[in-house]
């Protein structure tokens, strides 16, 4: 199994997200072709390995490079010849740290998109404090979102947590600001009307209840998923931070944080973004998985192996018989 | 100074709330009309006591129900009447726990708007990692806004954060999933024009950069602001509780635990959602006070103290003018 890794486009030097695809063959026991310019990967590579190989693709897709143009433009850039290599079938999935628009422009276009779904969705898997998951779509790759679009990243978004996450009966619910009908703006009193037809769909979440593993998939609109996962980033930050500053104001309680320093650092890891980077991207014909820009070697590891997870379960084909069967059974013709 | 505090409607008992309105009136030397059930009130207040006042209104507005409909319909609730105080002139200021769509649907009745404001905002101040204030609009009052709404947002919280929280040039931002100008949904690509007019405007803001105290007031639609509030609320959560179930899996963490037990408690009561709530709702002819409807005394008396700093500052007649002044410069024309 050989999965591609873009070692361009991220916050970290290739070097660090190049040492992340190592550590992934070295523990998952898969190839990793690196992408990105040659001279920069060779020597980071072991040598004479043959579970490594280089995708000579040196362009770079900037941060704020606008994503479709770029796309059409940097023909030679990583994003583009890795997608590429997942289209010719030489590699089983693709793994970039770099501009989300940029990764999703290179994937609709490549890949193309899965018969009955209109627009792909960001599915990304988040902790809960019951010590599970669960999965938030679209997290980013969309903003002004239809209806119907959130009925598809409904279907995808269950498909992902049964197969990839083991989840037996995945249980959907609609991200809302309130828990009550009558509440929401114009989309999600549209979309509830279509989620209501899908099994598993419970009602309404609000983001604060998301982390309590009530429910198994949250559908939204991209823009609203990655305000979503920005301000839960920006709780988890303003916590930490008050928590760092309380913690050295006294002796006692400096020597008690001393106690607690593996614990802390625990603690630490747990909340790390890197723990729970790796977010596919559902809906196009191939396995495009999106990491945070700012992943480390953890963060692009746990990243291939959210890709190694997708392929081993046969993740695309589940998806698309699903949306088949939906198709058969007449229910996106309900939703026009 | 009188101020109506609503007994009705939270999640918490009269008894709590009233609570809050004794500690108020003692720590900040005002009056309070205590509105609701006298049956209920009166053998919670002190006896004699001429700084307390019931005004007997004892129909409650549920959570559930529907918001404009309910207001026209229970004349005598808490609500209504509390509103009618303030138009009436008997009270300066209304501050409830209830329903907050049938706040701002009685307020927006009762008091009607300023002049120039389409839509009233609730503005919250939110506590940053800086140990200073950002001031959010709107947190929650309208769905769907326009363009032109988010405008005089921005121009009301920033009246708001000049004269109540007392910063001196404050820094107005767009609240967007990325820094650069391409980023976002239509809504905030036609907002930025419009807010770009505005002194003090300084771009984008991304949410998980929200509470690092860089700017002073940030601009979004209700449907977005109450998702971030609610998903910040939820990134403490999931924090405090990682925090809660590492310290106790070995001994020497507990005992670290104990040592620090009153800075942990202190950092619970820094995070307590009581210690910023109070959300004026911006763009109404008075000050009416949104608090969270899980409020307890000490979140009633937090409220009651961001109403009597409004009152103080004339809040009111400043934003009146501001707009004015808008208004004469013509600038509301200009965002036509």
């Amino acid at each position: 199994m050989s999965i591609v890794l873009d070692t361009q486009g991220g916050d970290n030097p290739p070097a660090e997200l190049i040492r992340g695809g190592l550590l992934a063959a070295d523990e998952y026991g898969i190839d990793i072709i690196f992408a990105g310019d040659e001279a920069v990967i060779q020597p980071n590579l072991p040598a004479n390995d043959s579970r490594f190989s280089i995708l000579h693709a040196p362009e770079v897709i900037a941060m704020e490079d606008t994503p479709a143009e770029t796309v059409r433009r940097k023909k030679n850039s990583s994003v583009v010849q890795g997608i590429k290599a997942v289209r010719q079938g030489r590699a089983k999935a693709f793994v970039s740290p770099a501009n989300t628009g940029a990764v999703m422009a290179a994937s609709l276009f490549g890949l193309g998109r899965i018969k009955g779904i209109e627009r792909p969705g960001i599915a990304m898997a988040l902790p809960t404090t019951t010590g599970g998951k669960v999965v938030g779509i679209d997290m980013g790759a969309n903003t002004d979102s239809s209806a119907e679009n959130l009925f598809q990243f409904a279907i995808m978004g269950r498909v992902y947590a049964h197969r990839v996450l083991g989840v037996e009966d995945p249980k959907i619910a609609l991200v809302n600001i309130g828990s009550e009908l009558h509440k929401g703006n114009e989309l999600v009193k549209q979309a509830r009307a279509y989620l209501e037809t899908l099994p598993g769909f419970v009602g309404n979440i609000e983001p604060n209840r998301l982390f309590h593993g009530e429910v198994d998939v949250a559908v939204c609109d991209g823009f609203i998923g990655n305000v979503l996962l920005k301000a839960a980033e920006g709780g988890v930050a303003i916590t930490t931070s008050v928590l760092r500053k309380t913690l050295t104001e006294r002796f006692l309680y400096k020597l008690g944080a001393m106690l607690m320093r593996p614990a802390l650092r625990q603690f630490r890891d747990a909340m790390s973004l890197s723990n729970f980077g790796g977010a596919p991207l559902l809906g196009v014909r191939g396995i495009s998985i999106i990491t945070h820009g700012n992943s480390n070697a953890e963060g692009i590891k746990h990243a291939i192996r959210v890709a190694k997870d997708a392929i081993d379960c046969d993740l695309l084909e589940r998806i698309e018989s699903r949306v088949q069967e939906h198709i058969t059974d007449g229910v996106f013709e309900k939703t026009k």
